[in-house]
């Protein structure tokens, strides 16, 4: 065989690597700056960006730079990153490879042909003290043929640090890890889909269940995002607390199965009565029970320990301390904070410091100190998700409209 | 460029294709037929072969014989399918290649030499009267390096019919697309999961739904997979049949609007009670709506339009013939039908004859003619999926303990 067969067999297999790895990757965002960081490997290039298609624009999401990083530090480059969006036209360079959907490798972005309809634009170069070179861009094609994006790699650069054009026979490896990226990305955006409705899914039916109730849509959803904020906060792993946001506004499910004589007796709830409502934690985790579904699990858990208490003195079980699943002590927090800090029909708002003293004062007794105090330190990110889901914005189900009876 | 560096090229591009190919495919017996049909594509191999890795044991999954084919007619490649598993140890080829993680390129099946540990199996070339020759056996490696497969490939076949050997220089390319298979395969359990939990969740959560009510969960599964078939019996699309799967058993959760003292009165209801009750579509509705999701679109649809009739006289709106959404109108057959055939608190099980009869008698007035004639026509499978889903293993909510009150 010879050399150049030789290396070019070498590459084809390391291409192909990376398309593997690429597919396996479903997160978005880390998937994008992946596509990027391996074809710069691939090319020996010193930056690269990618554009991602969005109806008629294409919106520039990824961008890196190691001669800029590497002269900035860590931090640098995100301060290089601006977003913004170029109409899919062939002024531009990247517009002009979404529209032909060809490759174009230049030599130098400042020596184009007079006659060529695009321009390179440098006020990227001029306000970084930096000088873009060679350039190759490529469209980014998905499997149905489309357009999904377009990469754009910049000077690439020999062993001995000179940049050189980017070579032409490896045009073609490049198109296709551009494509290979682009199922990878539609992939992606798919599970994303998927995740998303799924959550739609259960908020709905998770209102749904309290429907009768007090509480709001909204409430749900403050509760959901505090309980994966502090989850968070106590160390958990991403996976764990994307868990916890989706097993979270199953918390009451059980109220399912209370009588409306109880759930909704307008004053102080008898002994027995109060022990009935009680059993919403255990109603809730035999809905629950029994599920492969990790999410499903972990809301079966923390339905039925949301209401223990740290000293042993709360319901169904009287469990203390690291007894409690963390899961139950989490959303325990999580739920009390909301409804005292949140205005109801029966009773006012209190302030935050209020709010705060109160879960400190109940800390070791009702709760897990651990939990009070990362939530006491999370408190900037609590109040954004409060902000952000706040109780004007009621979906339909929040307002009860219980047929009369 | 060489002529051969040109044809390997092409081959390359040509396999990147096919990765890409692969890679969009997510519904997995579909992927996996269409790996071995690209792989055999790739090598003009005769027949081809596909097994999974369960546990310790290889399962045979893809069958493929392009000679056995033409010379049975399309359905006696089916006949000829046997599944069954072997174990992961170097005696059989596919174990062999699972084990070393090498690729296995044999000449001739049956010039094996004496020394080797492994042995070829000729009862499927005796019982088919079929001469395996050349073979080419490589693993499935995921992005993880682990051996999810193996992949066969049988009698690489020259333009001019005959059987050679596999070429050596094709190995490389034969093994990486055998890993893209493996990642491809990898993504669509991922997803085939995803969406089991979804299910899941919806079946939990509307069954939470009904907990107070009679119904039982086994009903709400019942009423799903009725439906599901009875669309796709009308010439719905697989993707539009399992949206149907997935979204009618939430028809009822309108009912969690639904005071106690109607919900659960034994008796009749009076004409305001009635009316009050009618009530749980609109609810419903409100419940699902104005999300993005395909899947709660399609059952706000149905929870709003399952008590309209065909002539105009149900509720909540009185729209009568294709005005109800056809979802509504296959949601409303296949409900009926399963409270009619089945054992409830208050009344004994109708027979299947009696069932269909009510049914027939009330097509045209409460019921679709065309829904009803085709659930009919469909009774094999709807008495199937009642076998399947029986009453008597019921899941945990379907005895309704609410708390007393």
């Amino acid at each position: 065989m010879s050399k150049e067969m030789e290396s070019f067999r070498e590459q084809v297999l390391k291409l192909t690597q990376v398309g593997i790895a690429l597919t396996a990757v479903h997160d978005l965002d880390q998937l994008l700056e992946m596509i990027v960081r391996e074809a710069r490997a691939f090319t020996c290039a010193d930056a690269g960006s990618l554009y991602l298609r969005e109806g008629d624009s294409l919106r520039f999401a990824v961008s890196q730079n190691e001669t800029l990083s590497r002269r900035l530090g860590p931090d640098g480059e995100d301060r290089l990153f601006s977003p913004f969006t170029l109409p899919i036209t062939e002024h531009s360079i990247a517009g002009y490879v979404a529209v032909t959907r060809k490759n174009l490798n230049l030599p130098d972005a400042y020596a184009i042909p007079r006659e060529a309809p695009y321009g390179f634009n440098t006020s990227f170069d001029e306000r970084n003290d930096y000088r873009t070179r060679s350039m190759l861009t490529v469209p980014m094609l998905d499997h149905r043929g489309q357009v999904l994006g377009v990469l754009q790699l910049i000077n690439a650069t020999a062993p001995d640090g000179e940049v050189v054009p980017f070579e032409r026979a490896r045009e073609d490896l490049v198109r296709s890890l551009a494509s290979q990226a682009a199922v990878a990305v539609h992939n992606a955006r798919l599970t994303a889909e998927i995740k998303r409705i799924h959550l739609d899914t259960i908020y709905r039916l998770a209102m749904a269940a309290e429907y009768k109730d007090k509480d709001t849509a909204q409430h749900i959803r403050r509760v959901s995002n505090y309980s994966a904020a502090l989850a968070r906060r106590l160390g958990w792993g991403a996976a764990d607390v994307e868990l916890m946001l989706y097993a979270s506004p199953m918390h009451d499910v059980g109220k399912i199965g209370i009588a409306d004589a109880i759930l909704l007796k307008p004053g102080r709830l008898t002994p027995e009565e109060r022990e009935a409502m009680q059993h919403h934690t255990t109603i809730g985790a035999r809905i629950l029970a029994g599920s492969e579904s990790p999410v499903l699990q972990m809301s079966e858990l923390v339905a039925y320990s949301h209401h223990e208490k740290w000293d042993g003195t709360g319901y169904p079980r009287g469990l203390a301390g690291k007894a409690i699943p963390q899961a139950g002590r989490i959303v325990a927090v999580a739920d009390v904070f909301d409804a005292l800090i949140s205005k109801r029909v029966y009773k006012g708002a209190l302030g935050v410091e209020e709010t705060l003293e109160i879960l400190r004062k109940d800390a070791g007794t009702h709760f897990d100190p651990e939990a009070v105090e990362a939530f006491a330190a999370n408190m900037d990110e609590n109040l954004a998700i409060r902000e952000r889901y706040r109780d004007e914005e009621k979906a339909a189900p929040a307002q009860p409209a219980p047929a009369s009876g």
